[in-house]
C-alpha cells in the first residue's frame, strides 16, 4: 500500500482585515521591477473601492477582471497565459487570485501554465505537471469550495471537466479574511456553502477515508451544521466559521475523494454550463439512496433558508445530451470508487445515471 | 492590527506503514553523494530492527542516536552541528528526526543552525533566524507534543528554556505513521498525550484565540476526550486519533499560545530537568483556579488510567531555587498575556507562582 504525500499550502494568514497585509506579504516576492504581480479579480468587484483600493499596484503590476459567470475553461487559461507572456518583458513575480472557486482556480492554473509548455488541457488529470508554478496567492471572497487548500484546479476542457491535480497546484500563500465575504448574495452563499457540506458528506462516507481526512471532515461538517441549521450565530461568527469549514472541508479531501454528487454535477456543468455550487445542490437533492442522512439534513437546511432550486433542468434534453453527461460522470473513476467501492461498475451503469438525471 | 502569517509544514503523509515510504520521499532531495542524510533517532530504538531496518542509508548517510532522557540543550545542538560540519565534506542533504518532541526539536534546531552562524542560544526567541534551514523531515514515534507541526523548537539554554520560533522552523516533510507509536510505555503515552490536551485547554481558554485556532483546538480536544476518557477505542484507532489530536492541537497554537501550565512547567524543567510531558501533568494538576473544567477532566483521565504523579517535587527547594523557576516562568510574557490578558502583571506575581510551585 502506498499513501499520498500531500502538499500543503505553504503559508496561511487568518483574520478579519488580514487582506490589508497583502502588500507586506507579496512585496518580498517581487523578482524585479519588470516582473509584475498579476491580480485576477472577480469582476463583481469592479468599482468596489472598499476592496480594490487595497490592492497594492507598483511598477508593471496589473489587475485583470474576470467574470465568474462561467467556470474556467482550458482555452481561457491558455489565452490569459499568452496575453501575459506577450504583454510583459518577464515572467510575473506572482499571480494573485481574488474571488471564489473560479478565480482561485484561474490563478492556480495560470501560475502552472506560465512555467509549463503546451496547452492546459494536456495537464488535466493527475500528476502531469513537470515544473513548479509561479508564486501564487489565493484570496477567497466566498467560502465553501475548498479551492484555497486543494491540490487541484478544475477546468472545463474540450473533452472533459477535470482538474489539474498536482503537487505544484496548491497556493504558496492563502489569505483568509472572512470580512471579504460580507457582500455575497444569499443564494450564492448557500450554494457555495453546500459545496463544503457535500465535500464532508462525500468524504466521510467514502471508502478512501482514513483518520487524517476524517478528523478534518468531521470538524467541517460540525461547522456547517452550526452555520446552516442552528441559525443562532452572529453575522461575523457565521462568516468566520464558514471560511474555516471550507478550509477543513478541503483538507478532508486530501486522503479521500468527492463522490456521487460531484461526478453527476460535473456532467451537468459540462453540458449545460450549470455552475458548480448550484449544480451540486440540484444533484444532491436527489441522492437519498446514496447519502440518506446527508440528503435529509440538506433538505432541512434548504428549508431553513428558503432556498428554491431550479426544477426540470434536464427536461428538454435529448438522448444524445444524456449520453454526453453520463460519459463525463462515468469517466471520473476515483470519485465512484470512493463512493461505492472497487466494484462500483456493477451498480453504477449508464441507466442508473440517466434515471437520476431525469429527476433533476 | 497585524495578523501572523503562519508557515505550514510543506508536505504530510499519513497512514499505518507510511514510514516505509521514507526512501522514496527523501531520495529526490539528495543534493549529491557527498551531501548525506543525517538521521537523528531516539536511542530507545537502538537494536530495534523493526524500525531501524527501514531507515534507508546510502553513500555517507548516518544514523546518530540521541537520548531523550534529557530535553535538548543549546550546547548539545551546537555540538551536533559542529560534528556534522567536521565529519562531512558538504552540508547535509537533509536532517531527519525520528522520535518524540526531543528528537523532532533536535532535527529542527540542527537544520536551522547548519545554515545560520553563531550559537543556537542566540536564536532563542521570536524571528531571529536569518537563513532557511536545511531540508528537514519529522517522523514522530509518540503523539502529543505538536512538535511535528509547530514553528518552534524548544531548547534549554544557559539562561532560559525558550524556543527558536521562526518561519524556517517547520518541517519540510512530516511522516505520520501511527504504527510507530505502538511500543510507547503507558505512562509516557499518558504524559505526552496530556501535552496535547493541555495545548487545547490553554489555547481554547486564551485571549489570543480566533476562529482558525479554535476549530483546530476543538477538534483536538474532542479527540483527546475520545481517547483518554471513553476508553472504548481499539488500539489502532486510539493510536491514529492521538496522532491527529497532536497535529490539530499543534495547529491550534498557530493563532494562540500556550498558557499558565506551560509557563510554570518550563520553570520546573529548567531547574529540575523534569521532562515536559510529566512536568505539564504535575503543574496542571494544581491549576483549578485557572482552568477549572480542564483540570477536573484531567483528574478524571488520570484516574481512568491509574496514573500516579510524583508528589512534593518542590519540597526541598531553597528560596533561591524558587526564584530561578519563577524568573523563567515570568519571562514567558506571551504565555501570560494569552492566559490572563494584557494586565496579567496585576495578578501574576512572584508570590502567586511561589504558592503554586509549593503545592507541587
Amino acid at each position: 500500500m502506498s499513501y499520498k504525500n500531500f502538499p500543503m499550502v505553504s503559508r496561511v494568514i487568518f483574520g478579519r482585515g488580514s487582506f490589508n497585509q497583502l502588500s507586506e506579504i507579496i512585496e518580498p516576492k517581487r523578482l524585479n521591477t519588470n516582473a509584475p504581480f498579476i491580480f485576477f479579480v472577480d469582476d463583481v468587484f469592479k468599482g468596489n473601492a472598499w476592496l480594490m483600493s487595497r490592492i497594492p499596484l507598483s511598477y508593471q503590476d496589473k489587475v485583470i477582471y474576470v467574470s465568474a459567470n462561467e467556470e474556467p475553461k482550458t482555452e481561457q487559461i491558455d489565452q490569459l497565459v499568452e496575453d501575459i507572456i506577450l504583454t510583459f518583458k518577464e515572467r510575473p513575480s506572482g499571480i494573485i487570485g481574488i474571488g471564489g472557486g473560479c478565480l482561485l482556480d484561474i490563478a492556480k492554473a495560470v501560475s502552472i501554465m506560465l512555467n509549463n509548455d503546451g496547452e492546459s488541457k494536456d495537464y488535466q488529470g493527475w500528476d502531469l505537471v513537470k515544473n513548479p508554478a509561479v508564486y501564487h496567492v489565493g484570496v477567497p471572497t466566498i467560502s465553501g469550495t475548498g479551492a484555497e487548500v486543494s491540490r487541484t484546479t478544475i477546468l472545463t476542457g474540450p473533452e472533459r471537466k477535470l482538474g489539474i491535480n498536482s503537487d505544484y497546484t496548491p497556493f504558496d500563500q492563502v489569505i483568509l479574511d472572512p470580512e471579504l465575504t460580507k457582500d455575497v448574495p444569499k443564494d450564492q452563499w448557500f450554494y457555495t456553502g453546500m459545496d463544503c457540506y457535500v465535500h464532508c458528506i462525500e468524504s466521510l462516507n467514502g471508502t478512501y477515508l482514513n483518520t487524517f481526512s476524517k478528523t478534518y471532515g468531521e470538524k467541517a461538517l460540525e461547522l456547517c451544521k452550526d452555520i446552516f441549521l442552528n441559525n443562532t450565530l452572529s453575522v461575523e461568527e457565521s462568516q468566520d466559521k464558514l471560511m474555516m469549514a471550507s478550509w477543513h472541508g478541503g483538507m478532508s479531501i486530501a486522503y479521500s475523494q468527492v463522490g456521487v454528487c460531484h461526478a453527476l454535477s460535473y456532467g451537468l456543468s459540462y453540458l449545460l454550463g450549470i455552475k458548480h455550487g448550484i449544480g451540486n445542490c440540484i444533484v444532491f437533492n436527489h441522492l437519498e439512496d446514496y447519502y440518506p442522512e446527508g440528503v435529509a439534513l440538506f433538505k432541512q437546511m434548504k428549508e431553513t433558508h428558503n432556498i428554491t432550486l431550479p426544477q426540470g433542468v434536464c427536461a428538454d434534453l435529448s438522448d444524445k445530451d444524456f449520453d454526453v453527461m453520463i460519459k463525463v460522470a462515468l469517466s471520473l473513476e476515483p470519485l465512484w470508487e470512493n463512493a461505492i467501492g472497487k466494484n462500483w461498475k456493477k451498480t453504477i451503469t449508464p441507466e442508473t445515471l440517466k434515471a437520476l438525471y431525469q429527476k433533476m
